[in-house]
């Protein structure tokens, strides 16, 4: 097990009604501005603004507001909200919505103690060593923001999207109900079990040292997933696999199902260039199709982990055929994406043919790095693995 | 799942050579004086004192020191801690060794921001609102108490041991370096090791409704502490043997294995009045012989739930009596503690028989409570037990 540091302060409220106690956690934290921040007019329509905003107004908390962050957050909306932050003396962002809006609220509230732009933390230029906090009311099981200290940006004029891991992008707060995902829709709850089960897919097939405690936690949350996915697919109501998929959302992206392991998350950082390209195609539904495709031509060089995948989370009854039960293994799970609505090739994402070339380059940051997974993804092999699935 | 707030803000260095950290982990939090707490020689003579000494030396760290716990740490020791703090203007209390020492320090802790006995929240008098802070270098995995928020203690004048939580009692800190439990004899370490799996198995063996999630985390570390449990003990310098349980220990005991659950840990109620009798009976030893003891009373009341424990953890192959298998799991755990060196009976841990009474009528708290677990345990049956395992 690998030398690691385990740092997750944010304090989880979980369960039903939990979104009506803002007011009295932000008063609990001495909290009393805030930049309230999100997406869509989703909240509004489903109540949940009016319900915060009442809250925020009788515990007399000042708030201004931020919505249109879109699904892959931008940075020109994250330089406004830094404006606003520092003109209003804003001590908490507070995210209500998704990943993005949470990992957006991450950017502001980084940006809001520098001088420069946080575009800088992104690309590596700077890191941070301050932030006004962020809380959260998570509405998507998916990124596993909530809790986690990543924060993954576009900016738009390049057309890159970048993300950065530090301490200060964790969550002072997160309430999670999991009521508030009753509304999502089946195609994006379906994105958001991908992302999950990606987040912990990734951890966990990685090269190195034994760490069977991580394993096995790694190995029951995505079992987890597994069981209920379908279950909250087909009756979104069900409270039991809404809250087990909340749940699961928050650890696998928190660090838990990594500890003690190096381990890489290349099918995450090409999907990053897909969804950066193609701004429309959701980050669940590319890693849906991108992950089986990597996982068929990478295999070999962790066998191990693969079959306890296969054996103890699709159920596959052993052969004597390793290399086929670790395949069945792989097209289950291809199976499962798609029976919960995923596309399972690029050519569904209406990505273009001639576009793979230039997916697989920007993957390298145009010949800047390789992807040094279990195998080195250079880019032939991520182009084979485009051409793939395409 | 149950509501829950999961709070775990404990930041943990693990792995190897961490402690030589000390000295800067404190400057980074901008703390300056020190009480160092400790057990008994054991420390010095493994030159981890000289060691932390040194760096906090090096770093122009004050500090004054306080050894001396015992193995229930008692209240007259934590009361000359509290009174060393508040004439030294400590912020705070570095707890090095196990449970004891942790449980000593967070009493201490508390105690120097009140102008009353810490005692009173021992015996839920008080509540706590506020502590200096303690940090942990662990040398034994058992207790947990490196993340948890509970602290126990032992009131001698009156014969009590008493536990009780709240998220005060969080260290700030813990550095868990898991080469500083290579030196801990065979017989520590197999109480360590049943400690861990009741912490887990108390959780997990509780009635209510499904929590996937949870119950697999808390399968997986069962099955992570029973796999390594006897490489321990064989090999005790196994890395990674002492690793996977320094690891649950933590886990095991910081809330993540009951989330949204409700559970009672009856057995570990139980277990405090035997060794708050029998002061030199070492925890897990007592944990060892009284759960089996209770399992077999009781495990018709969750029969799911040990079904789970002895196919999935202990590995027993499904037949056609469940009744069987559970009770052939239970045997295997009974089993598993006697090979690692546990005893089986209250005998063999010197327990006089006409003291049985008194320790159930102490486990009900003289009459004025039971232990509302999967059964209730009252007076009755908390006698039963006893009997059953004499």
């Amino acid at each position: 097990m690998l030398n690691f540091v385990y740092n997750v302060p944010t304090k989880v409220f979980f369960g039903k009604d939990q979104e009506l106690k803002i007011g009295q956690i932000l008063k609990d934290y001495g909290i009393n501005r805030v930049l309230l921040h999100y997406g869509k007019d989703s909240i509004k329509k489903s109540g949940l603004y009016d319900k915060i905003v009442a809250k925020l107004k009788e515990n007399d908390i000042f708030f201004i507001e931020l919505g249109g962050v879109h699904a892959n957050p931008e940075l020109d909306l994250v330089l406004k909200g830094v404006k606003l932050c520092k003109e209003n003396n804003i001590e908490l962002v507070l995210a209500v919505g998704g990943g993005s809006v949470i990992d957006s609220s991450k950017a502001i509230a980084l940006g809001a103690k520098v001088d420069f732009s946080p575009w800088k933390f992104s690309i590596k230029e700077e890191t941070p060593k301050d932030r006004i906090f962020v809380g959260t009311i998570l509405t998507i099981s998916a990124a596993g923001s909530d809790m986690s200290d990543s924060c993954v940006i576009t900016n738009t004029d390049t057309g890159e999207k970048r993300g950065f891991s530090s301490d200060f992008n964790r969550p002072l707060f997160s309430i999670l109900n999991p009521e508030l995902t009753y509304s999502v829709s089946k195609y994006q709850t379906a994105c958001g079990i991908v992302d999950i089960m990606m987040h912990t897919l990734e951890r966990y097939i990685s090269l190195g040292e034994p760490t069977e405690i991580t394993d096995n936690i790694a190995i029951g949350l995505l079992k987890t997933v597994y069981d209920y996915g379908k279950i909250a697919i087909e009756d979104p109501k069900n409270y039991d696999a809404r809250a087990n998929l909340m749940w699961a959302n928050s650890l696998s992206h928190n660090s838990l199902t990594g500890l003690g392991r190096k381990y890489f998350m290349s099918v995450h950082q090409m999907e990053h260039e897909l969804s950066g390209m193609y701004t429309d195609i959701a980050h669940g539904a590319g890693l849906a199709v991108l992950w089986p495709g990597w996982a068929m031509k990478v295999y070999k060089a962790a066998p191990e982990r693969f079959l306890r995948l296969s054996y103890e989370v699709i159920g596959i009854k052993p052969s004597n055929d390793k290399n086929k039960d670790i395949e069945d293994g792989i097209k289950a799970i291809r199976k499962f994406f798609n029976e919960i609505g995923m596309p399972d090739t690029l050519r569904q994402l209406n990505v273009k043919e001639d576009t793979l070339k230039e997916l697989a380059w920007n993957a390298m940051f145009k010949g800047k790095r390789t992807l040094d997974d279990i195998v080195c993804v250079d880019y032939d092999l991520a182009l084979e693995i485009l051409r793939s699935v395409y």
